[in-house]
């Protein structure tokens, strides 16, 4: 690390180092204390690694600038921006650590948002939002194989123009639905067939990835939020086996675990409960393990 | 780091930094490339280091988010929040290693904007700005002590409100000139005496100050650029000696070399180009050393 540096300037340096450091002496919070001073020797060991130019802290300056300019209700530039470095994800990993065989987390996304439409067990959550209709089915069970009824989930997803409700302007509420599951721990309810789309790319993080050769484009996936006093509240995705973007997905949202089957019907393939649907539709599987609280 | 985590754990977050680090294998621009590498492996490891929880992480969001949206056309936070963590400083100290005895560089601040007026030498920079009257007076000289004649000076501080010209909102223009060195490399010009006033606080730099124990005081200063052809760029100020702030600077912005005597002239005192002053003025000297381009 700062390769070509005289002795006297790195210690000029490190000088600076802890007089940031010490700064935090008088914090009363000291987890508070931890984490700046953590932020503060990292920050600073990358602006030295690198030799940070003026310009480039200019650029970075300006870039949060429009990053804070087009955030707003609908849009959150910072999330995105903390999902193509993967910190989300590494978040993700430090706080869900891996438990027996309980269901892996991913990344929340921008798009959640509370207050979604309650359904039945076997209703739509499409909501009239335009794609393959899709079945989901599967149980909510504790690490043990004991079911767990009546636990809430949350399901979320873009339509097939790869846009979430919240992305059009007309304050419309589609593909977002939640349910509780049944005293066997099952659920199901129809969806519709995840398909590939970006993050939004037209912000400072989109000219970023097209800066650094990347694609904005995010694997298939569905997102299931499950939560039940007792277990670790679980944030996750399942992806569609054998679409190409599972080993480039922007956000490092991929696990293998996560990735499943998403069984093509063709059109007049009987539905699981006597629904008639015009054309093709698909069906898949998830059985969610819920690590216990704490764990 | 990451002390008691898994072996297991561990190669899974270091799994995924290297994927993120991969992601970056195709960017055309090597510098780009090792800037977002370097960044995701400092972020990552943050995160790691302090096992963030995802509550902070949101917290971190929320922030950022409040960042951007009080940042305007006079209001930087980014700019603050880079100078009260030191890294603005660690940049200046990065970019302007230490060359035989030119006078040191210290932080921008937010505060500097394009289209100063000019002033003659022994000109006011005040423009009305209210404080006590101080003759600044010094020379310019490249190191080898030969006088840098013509060199473009531009000098701004705040008032004895405490505040910049631009943190008004009548749109008017004070406190800050420019004006170039005479054939012998001197200078000299009326300011106002620097006094101690604290960075923007009312915002979420403030409040995270205010929640680390940390005062927004800045130690009293006056900001100096000198720009000339075949000399590094010099942005520094000159500090109050005795000034109680010197060892508490918000933004770690003093040195020694540039802590200066600010002589207190009682009333009536004569001033060295014959001005009538009301009341008590100050003066104080700053010689200039610049670096050669490229030191």
């Amino acid at each position: 690390m700062s390769a070509g540096v005289s002795p006297e300037q790195a210690a000029r340096e490190e000088e600076l180092v802890e007089r940031v450091v010490r700064s935090f002496d008088d914090c009363a919070d000291p987890r508070l204390q931890q984490l700046m001073v953590s932020l503060t020797r990292h920050l600073h060991a990358f602006v030295r690694d690198v030799r940070l130019t003026e310009a480039e802290w200019g650029a970075a300056v300006d870039f949060l600038t429009r990053a804070g300019h087009i955030t707003d209700d609908r849009r959150q530039e910072f999330i995105l921006l903390s999902d193509v470095f993967g910190v989300s994800m590494q978040t993700i990993a430090v706080n869900n650590v891996a438990y027996a065989d309980a269901t892996e987390a991913t990344v929340w996304g921008p798009f959640f948002v509370d207050g979604s439409p309650e359904i039945e067990l076997g209703g739509d959550m499409s909501f009239g939002a335009v794609g393959q209709p899709c079945w989901v089915e599967g149980t909510v069970s504790d690490t043990e194989g004991n079911p767990v009824a009546g636990a809430l989930v949350e399901v979320w997803e873009a339509d097939d123009e790869g846009l979430y409700d919240v992305q059009y302007d007309d304050d419309r509420t589609s593909a977002r639905a939640h349910f509780r599951t049944a005293d066997d721990g099952s659920y199901r309810f129809w969806a519709i067939t995840p398909t590939p789309y970006p993050i939004p790319h037209d912000g400072p993080v989109g000219q970023m990835l097209a800066a650094v050769g990347r694609s904005p484009y995010r694997a298939s996936h569905l997102h299931f939020l499950i939560r039940e006093p007792g277990f670790r509240e679980l944030v996750t995705h399942i992806f569609v086996a054998g679409d190409e973007l599972l080993d480039h997905d922007s956000v490092f949202g991929v696990k293998d675990s996560l990735v499943k089957e998403f069984l093509e019907q063709p059109a007049g393939t009987p539905t699981p409960d006597g629904r008639l649907v015009e054309g093709s539709w698909t069906r898949t599987r998830f059985d969610i393990v819920l690590a216990p609280e704490g764990a």
